[in-house]
């Protein structure tokens, strides 16, 4: 079960002001260490640091995670079960805590700086999403009255993964003496435990990092350490670059868990001491164990050699580029402007890019599902990076075709002869699910991939992709569906059925159900989709084909039993009242007496027994509605609508994955104010923490599905027979918005005001797309297309 | 899930010599420690030891657990979720291993009793069914050829609870000299760790008992200890008293966890020492804490005035009678003799009967389930011991009420605002099963209670019972099934039926469904039970049901409703196929491949993911099956038959539970030699230890299961409007069967031979009863009453 769910009880917020392109905190806030270290935290996809200062927070434990953390390297450990099962998912991994290497402390004297000492005097903290640099600059006087100005800056190199660098600007105001400045990796970090919580991380106690080898030369200090249980090494390294007129003395220190190098400066009133500090991060899961040392000298010598003035021109050039691909804009909503890109900068930072990683449900910001990956990248979080960052996008499939011989063996254990069957969650491909009823029952993971390929290949055409990888997932995954499911005679039917028994689709509220409508529907989906590449490949890459064939045992008449299964695919309808039933079972369970359950019992999972939900036709997210937007092709709008009025009444959101989809269909069926109202309850979910655990990372599904919202929901855009098409509206409370789209390679950027919709093609040579059933086209010569916005438009009330 | 299923790997056996009224064990083997001890158990339904040795087992810990057992008395751990959740079990409760206080230790000179050493030249062990006795008669010699006789007996009193005895005789034969008898309570005791297993105990480590007080004087030596986290104390005391002609010196010492007895005697070659010992246990549960040593003190005074054969007579008393009313002889199968006869020797030993405690499914003979109890109780036990010593069958009912608030509690936490809900397995009243699925969602357990109190009412008219306990119990339980259910109109139905949904049934392989047969058919009787209870008691007994009504807040609306939930029950059926459906989606499962399921698959839960069964048709024990017996007027032979075919093809009988349910619905139906197949599989289930994990304790629900396979089976007992009614049949491998009836007070024996039928009044009046739809009556005056075998005699091909 992923009970990402809203906290009711005294959800706490972090108020910032209005800005385009930031976000800043102009008061030392005590209180609400963990929910700003997320919220101000810094990524690569690869490094994630959570926003704590370089001095670390000196008030106790709970109030603060100095969290670091790296894609797809964890730590794993065995789930013990109070009663076992076979095939249960046997090891947990998670997303590890590894060396602080961000560590500074400053000495004046005999007083430590600390901002919970003294008196702070000025204070600002900044994180732009322009330049990717998150910035301090406060003024402070300790107890004893020795004043200082300080200004730190940080970056997550997106150039090169495994380096962050931090500019550490001191200027003694009132004073001249001894300086101190104590530059360390600390090694003595620790995942949070979860205690009750599901949603945090593991409860492994020991220690996780054995410490293999120990460097420290000229201004570079290394650890080496492997893991307990998963065997991964690596290296954490740093270098300090100390620039000041000062005289100064510096020496090199070896504990058990710390390195450290400290600077002794003859500090002179108002002359600016600086520490450039250049930080990496290499692992055995990129390299050999025995090269991570080197590896690590090497880089740290060349991006010293840079300085840290050039990595933050390279950084605010990556960020240049991808805001020119990327960029939301919206006039008339300042709120909602920061939020977006707050929400697309933090996708940014937290998608892996390499093949080897993916995106996490709380991408590298905390420990929240253990920095596990979700059906979440697929649905929510890939369409994003699909039409914004492709290259990106290719990555994210990539991961999976890296672990699909991980998901055959899964299907192995869950008894299928043949075909691959993906894990609810997992880092390294492997089942982490300890809760197979809203885990591994959760099969439409399988089709949630395959769609994601559909999406890709329609939009990229990347045939490479498809040959090499794409085709293999696809074919595999699509066997699973024949092995699970089988035909029957349903209740009230002349003919038999394709039924799919025991799954639990996308609402967790309802488990283990027949026909869960998503599920088939998908299925059904990514049956026709897998014939469809055995046609085409057959065709068009004889021998590819064949090679795949053979290297997959696919027999000849798998591509028709699939064709027929998706033909006889069972999808529970209502005639009665014309609505798609979720399931089997689903109108005939007791509506939820939502009248009597008081605000405080929603979530509802943390208030009453799974059974007690799962008895009761009540919903925790989007389900049917969501398959409304993905297959949407297949419902008409009155469909829609029904369904919408229908589930809305049933759903609690108690996930962050439902408001946005349910904006969206109350986008397409005319229904603005909801449309409108269900927007803004996910684009500010983690600035405003709305789900009141934004401190345990933020909610990249959401974030997602922020952008989904603008393009799929108010742009109303879908794809049609291979080509773009958009139905756009714009919301009463905005004067207009714009946003890109990349699609086969061109670059169209659509901008919406009250009046007029435009189309404009960045970068290709011709695109065709639809506007409301409309054909259009733009060009290299005639880049630009108006049309008016309420043309043909279609509102229903 | 309880997964009490057949091991198919090497199981082991141990072979017993055929004989009627015990158990032999002519050689010792050194191999089957643990599944003996199980065999050779001892107990009183509150003491239960293993049948260890006095002088302990010296192999490894694994192939022995000396277990000494007190129902009811157990420790309580936290149970940790890897996923956690509401409402989910919280704390697991389990029968603690507690000090063994039947140690000896015998040394000759220098040299200890072992029969690992040595030389063993004669040896048996044999348990009597009719004294009760555990003897064992050995001649064993020394390495240094030192030879001696050893003759020990042991009985737990079934007249004091608290008390058990031993009496050891050894006799020097080739040697004189200082022979030592250490006589010891060791409370360095531990429960077996469970690892994966699911079927054994709890995994807690570090001492569970703590030492509050000892006691040693003349020769009575006693710990007193607390439990660490269930709170409970207990007294272990024991009394020794040597008899010898030779001289001798004794002392007390004192360990830790020791507590000890030396003699010191000049043994002379040929004479007899005997050592008797005296053991009790007193705990908490039972009577103040600052009293339990002073009570043990007084019951070991007495019985060490009474002596051993006094204690050993009064045994062979309590048997005498319980075997004059309760003994089921069997002519021609000498191996079904034995096994029914220990089975029903096993059932008093293990059955609890002070009204705090119950039977545990493995009884008191193992930690098996960790000693809770279940349903088996009420639908596999209760009827034995209701129509065999009906006073223990009260006190199982009493049992029920004494936890009738913490029932109350558990339905507050599955949301339910009025009512009942018993725990799926417990000890003390509290939910204790970790795995929902097949725990908290068997609600069932609710109706099988209510049924067993109907049985009970049935067969004794206990109006007391109904009036101060059952009927608040039945009203209280039968309310729940209101909060549960609902009414809707079912595809394909005109009108609406109350439907039950998101439950388990008995069969553990298809969890979490709609409308499970079983339980709805169980709900119905239940709701019609309280209905009638509440007419009854409103017309009869007006001033205590007002007491009662006032007392639970019951409405005057809820017994129309009870009815009408009755009434318009869901009761799937499937009318083409002429068969009751196990629920909704039943019928609609893929088949399990059977075909294809090598026999070392089974049983399935240790090979397949609980998914991949929940998904097919196929049962892991009787089900709707069962519903045919329990509510047999509700079917006509027909439907029986069709139903048990049906399900007969898809049944594992991976379950313990499971085949003495089909043998007796196939001798109903007429299926003779299956009756029989499948009833030998139950009668000597632990005896061949068919299931291959007798070793954690006996099946106490089998054993159950014998008895009604004899009575509801071959005999095909019933009770109709009230009467009990019979239609005996014979299987052909036997020459004649009889077994007794307690009817109202009445006592009815029952002989079937080859031609006839003698039903034969031994005690009371009058007693009218059906013998194949035929009224028949025994009388004071004519006892006997002999029917024509064959008479109106229904017998299906």
């Amino acid at each position: 079960m992923k009970d990402d769910t809203v906290q009711t009880s005294d959800a706490l917020q972090h108020q910032f002001p209005l800005e385009g392109w930031g976000i800043t905190e102009n008061q030392l806030d005590d209180w609400h260490h963990l929910l700003s270290e997320t919220l101000f935290a810094l990524g690569n996809g690869y490094i994630g640091l959570r926003g704590t200062a370089e001095e670390g927070n000196q008030r106790t434990a709970a109030d603060s995670l100095n969290g670091s953390y790296l894609n797809g390297f964890y730590e794993s450990e065995s789930i013990q079960y109070p009663e076992n099962a076979y095939g249960l998912a046997r090891t947990n991994q998670f997303m590890l805590n590894v060396p602080n290497a961000k560590c500074l402390t400053l000495m004046l004297e005999d007083e430590t700086f600390d901002l919970q000492q003294g008196r702070v005097d000025s204070y600002q903290r900044h994180l732009d999403f322009r330049t990717g640099l998150l910035t301090r600059t406060l003024q402070w006087t300790s107890d004893q009255g020795r004043s200082l100005r300080l200004h730190s800056q940080r970056l997550v190199s997106f150039e090169n993964k495994h380096v962050y660098a931090m500019s550490y600007e001191v200027t003694p105001l009132n004073f001249s003496g001894e300086i101190k400045l104590l530059s360390a990796i600390d090694a003595a970090v620790k995942n949070i435990t979860a205690g009750d919580d599901p949603r945090v991380g593991s409860a492994i106690s020991g220690p996780v990092l054995h410490k293999l080898e120990v460097k420290q030369e000229n201004d570079i200090s290394a650890f080496l350490h492997r893991t307990h249980n998963s065997g991964l090494s690596l290296a954490t390294a740093m270098q300090n670059h100390l620039q000041t007129e000062s005289s100064y003395t510096s020496s090199l220190q070896q504990g058990d868990d710390k390195l450290e190098q400290q600077f002794t400066i003859r500090a002179v009133q108002g002359q600016i001491i600086k520490l450039d500090k250049f930080c990496s991060y290499f692992s055995s899961r990129d390299y050999p164990a025995a090269s991570l040392l080197s590896l690590s000298q090497q880089a740290l010598g060349k991006v010293r050699e840079q300085g840290f003035a050039q990595l933050a021109a390279s950084q605010q050039a990556y960020l240049a580029d991808f805001w020119a691909q990327a960029d939301v804009h919206i006039s008339g909503d300042a709120a909602l402007q920061q939020g977006i890109r707050f929400n697309m900068f933090h996708l940014l930072q937290s998608v892996g890019r390499d093949g080897k990683t993916n995106i996490a449900a709380k991408g590298l910001t905390g420990e929240g599902y253990e920095g596990h990956y979700f059906w979440d990248t697929e649905i929510y979080i890939f369409p994003f990076f699909l039409y914004n960052k492709p290259e990106i996008a290719r990555k994210l499939l990539e991961y999976r075709y890296q672990y699909l011989p991980q998901a055959r063996e899964r299907a192995r254990q869950m008894s299928h002869a043949s075909g691959a069957l993906y894990p609810w969650r997992t880092i390294d491909g492997e089942e982490c699910s300890a809760y197979f009823p809203a885990g591994t029952a959760q099969y439409h993971i399988n089709a949630d991939i395959a769609y994601s390929i559909k999406l890709y290949m329609d939009a990229t055409a990347d045939m490479d992709f498809l040959l090499t990888q794409g085709a293999e997932i696809v074919l595999e995954t699509a066997r699973l569906w024949m092995g699970l499911g089988h035909y029957t005679r349903l209740p009230g039917h002349d003919t038999d059925s394709f039924c799919i028994n025991e799954v639990t689709g996308p609402d967790e509220y309802t488990a283990q159900v027949n026909n869960n409508y998503y599920t088939n529907a998908m299925a059904q989906m990514h049956l026709r989709f897998a014939a469809d590449i055995v046609r085409q490949l057959q065709a068009e890459h004889t021998e590819q084909f064949a090679e795949l064939a053979a290297k997959i045992h696919l027999q000849a008449d798998e591509a028709n039993a699939w064709q027929r299964a998706a033909d006889l695919m069972a999808l529970p309808y209502n005639k009665e009242r014309g609505i798609h039933e979720q399931d089997d079972s689903f109108l005939n369970k007791k509506v939820w007496d939502f009248a009597n359950t008081p605000k405080e019992n929603y979530p509802l999972l943390l208030n009453y027994h799974p059974l007690v939900i799962y008895r009761h036709q009540v919903c925790k997210q989007a389900d049917v509605v969501l398959a409304l937007l993905l297959l949407s092709d297949q419902f008409s709008l009155d469909d829609k609508r029904r369904d919408f009025d229908f589930y809305e009444k049933v759903t609690t959101h108690d996930s962050s994955l439902s408001t946005c989809i349910f904006s969206i269909i109350a986008a397409e069926v005319g229904y603005q104010d909801k449309a409108y109202d269900y927007f803004m309850q996910t684009a500010r979910l983690d600035l405003d923490n709305t789900h009141g655990n934004t401190h345990y990372g933020v909610h990249t599904a959401a974030m997602g599905g922020t952008w989904l919202g603008i393009a799929y929901g108010f742009a109303g855009m879908r794809i049609k027979k291979g080509q773009l098409s958009f139905a756009p509206v714009l919301p009463v409370q905005w004067q207009d918005y714009q946003f890109r789209v990349h699609f086969q390679g061109q670059l169209l950027e659509i901008t919406v005001n009250q009046t007029h919709v435009e189309y404009r093609l960045l970068r290709g040579t011709a695109l065709q797309f639809q506007h409301r059933g409309q054909s259009l086209q733009v060009t290299e010569q005639q880049a630009i297309c108006k049309i008016s916005l309420h043309q043909a438009e279609l509102i229903h009330a």
